[in-house]
């Protein structure tokens, strides 16, 4: 089966993604008999790709005037004509939708606009944007099921490490009560930092250097990355309806240097943590600065690593840890959404051609 | 579709699986049109049943007499009758073998026969015995495929949490190069017991009281329970084709105590750490005690916890955690084995699906 592939967006993300495609070219045609084929591109400022053919992304990544297109259309626009000129690979089940704009901590828009246009054209979609599970978790997998079709994120949370995989393929008979976790890598890398007596500036120049840290830092130092997927992880695993909004938040300050390092003096941590949990009929989620004693797994979460801890009904509680992270992980992320939709489609035929194929 | 199950082994796990089926018994109908119905069971010293039209586990559980079969048979024989009296469910698929009988260190046996009579009778087998990945993993797996069968055996490390079904289902297209783990939880007890100034005997009579371990320690001890589950990982995770005899392999004695008080003196732990590696075009594995440092995620691993870090090639390192223990646990992997195939099940015909059929 050749998987046609709609990239929106193609930053640093996208571009490794497409080179992991090529390395694992081999494993895609043995194990899954799936070859994947780029059949659109959509960028912010470099212009749009498209061909049923399928486009070359190298060169277009090295060309630095729009394509194809004088006049860009709209992002959604895009993908609307682009699901329609696929029509028949996405009656097929084999057309899919990559997105990878960045979060807009606001509304969450235009991802949530793409992820819809792309369900309704018939497409799975793969995103590593955190915005439409976070802001539309509930709509958005209606929409898919009606349609069909995937809709998966795993790169929203932990990068590649298999999260959201992990509960949606192995915890199927669990019920996830609440969870805990360190998910931020730029507040929990300065934080470390802090406590050895490094400056909050020092330690966020050191993350922007590494490119882990955006050039404007405050999503991530006000705590609303963490807080964004914080409201992803309670609407995917408690069933939550929330938005980032509705996380109690705290970022970190260089104020928090000097309780860093008195907790460290008694054997404690500060972390910034989050977590959610059911309480009664509603779900409370936050990200604050918690101290927290040495025997917890999330104290031990040093520099760039990220964890989460499940507390299960039959399993107890279930940690995972990232102990690296970097755009190889965002990048898998991708893939391994695009396998599961792969040996999906594999396994049974796709249902009802999807609704609104008209488009 | 209604799964027929025949157990053999009908120990504390196998109760408690029965009675999680049937907790869980309307998730199974809801989420998985399923049904289950257990049609056999074969124990050690209280007889066999068996009916194709379902068989009392309650009452079965209660009786002490030997029950259908005034001889008993094999429990070999007991499976081959058992699939061949129930071919039309084995011919579609839904019947499976759910195996709980315990490890015999030196051979996997007769566990291996019950996994090779039940794939050849044309039913899946789920196994919370080590024995047969630890022994016997390529020859098993490739019976399995040639039949269109399942082989899983999910509780064989760290009871229910994910860590085979993590590999195969979330890191498809990840390489494993090697792991390291704590996943004996009675000499991890030991340990941090005698860290603490616990005498040996002391801390084993507590883990013998909470049934955590055997009334005859010594294949916790003497390091052969990890030895195994080493053996099923780097079969399962590195292709190796070795046994819990090519693990080199050290336990913990009374002796260890000083060693690990030394070591938690100056800030590092001792631990019986699980490892495995590829060498070239080998496989080393081994079972040793090493002193760790305090910044290593498997120092913090204490008491019944238990972990396994995979080294991968595409994410770096990633950690599993187990943070509670118990039956439940045990069961509960029997169950997740169990929905594996009823997902596969439903989604298409038993046999290997045609290749190159059109989505």
């Amino acid at each position: 089966v050749t998987i046609d592939l709609v990239l929106v967006g193609f930053g640093n993300v996208a571009k490794r993604f497409v080179t992991l495609l090529a390395e694992r070219d081999a494993t895609l045609r043995r194990d899954y008999g799936a070859a994947v084929r780029i059949v659109g591109i959509a960028t912010k400022r470099h212009g749009q790709i498209f061909s049923t053919r399928g486009v070359d992304p190298g060169a277009f990544a090295t060309a630095s005037a729009p394509r194809e297109t004088n006049r860009p259309l709209t992002s959604v626009e895009f993908i609307r004509r682009a699901t329609r000129a696929s029509r028949a690979a996405a009656r097929q089940g084999r057309l899919v939708v990559v997105e990878t704009t960045t979060l807009d901590i606001r509304r969450g828009e235009p991802a949530i606009a793409h992820v819809r246009t792309a369900l309704a054209g018939g497409a799975h979609v793969v995103t590593a944007n955190k915005g439409p599970a976070a802001f539309a978790h509930r709509a958005l997998a209606r929409a898919a099921t009606q349609a069909g079709r995937r809709f998966l994120f795993e790169g929203a949370v932990m990068d590649g490490i298999p999260i959201f995989n992990l509960v949606r393929e192995t915890l199927t008979a669990v019920n996830v009560a609440g969870f805990r976790g360190i998910v931020n890598s730029t507040t929990n890398f300065i934080l470390t930092g802090m406590e050895q007596g490094q400056s909050f500036e020092s330690a966020l120049l050191e993350m922007q250097a590494r490119g882990i840290a955006e050039a404007d830092p405050s999503l991530d130092v006000d705590g609303w990355d963490a807080a964004a997927k914080t409201a992803a992880m309670a609407n995917v695993f408690l069933g939550a309806a929330i938005t980032p909004q509705d996380v109690q938040r705290e970022g970190v300050t260089p104020a928090a240097a000097a309780r860093a390092q008195t907790a460290r003096a008694s054997g404690r941590r500060l972390k910034l943590v989050a977590s959610a949990a059911r309480e009664g009929r509603r779900v409370r989620a936050r990200v604050a600065l918690e101290e927290l004693e040495a025997s917890d797994l999330l104290a031990g979460v040093e520099g760039q690593q990220n964890a989460v801890i499940l507390r299960t009904d039959l399993l107890d509680e279930i940690a995972i840890v990232q102990q690296g992270g970097g755009l190889t992980h965002t990048a898998y992320a991708l893939l391994s959404d695009l396998l599961t939709i792969v040996r999906g489609a594999s396994r049974r035929p796709p249902r009802a051609a999807p609704r609104g194929r008209s488009l």
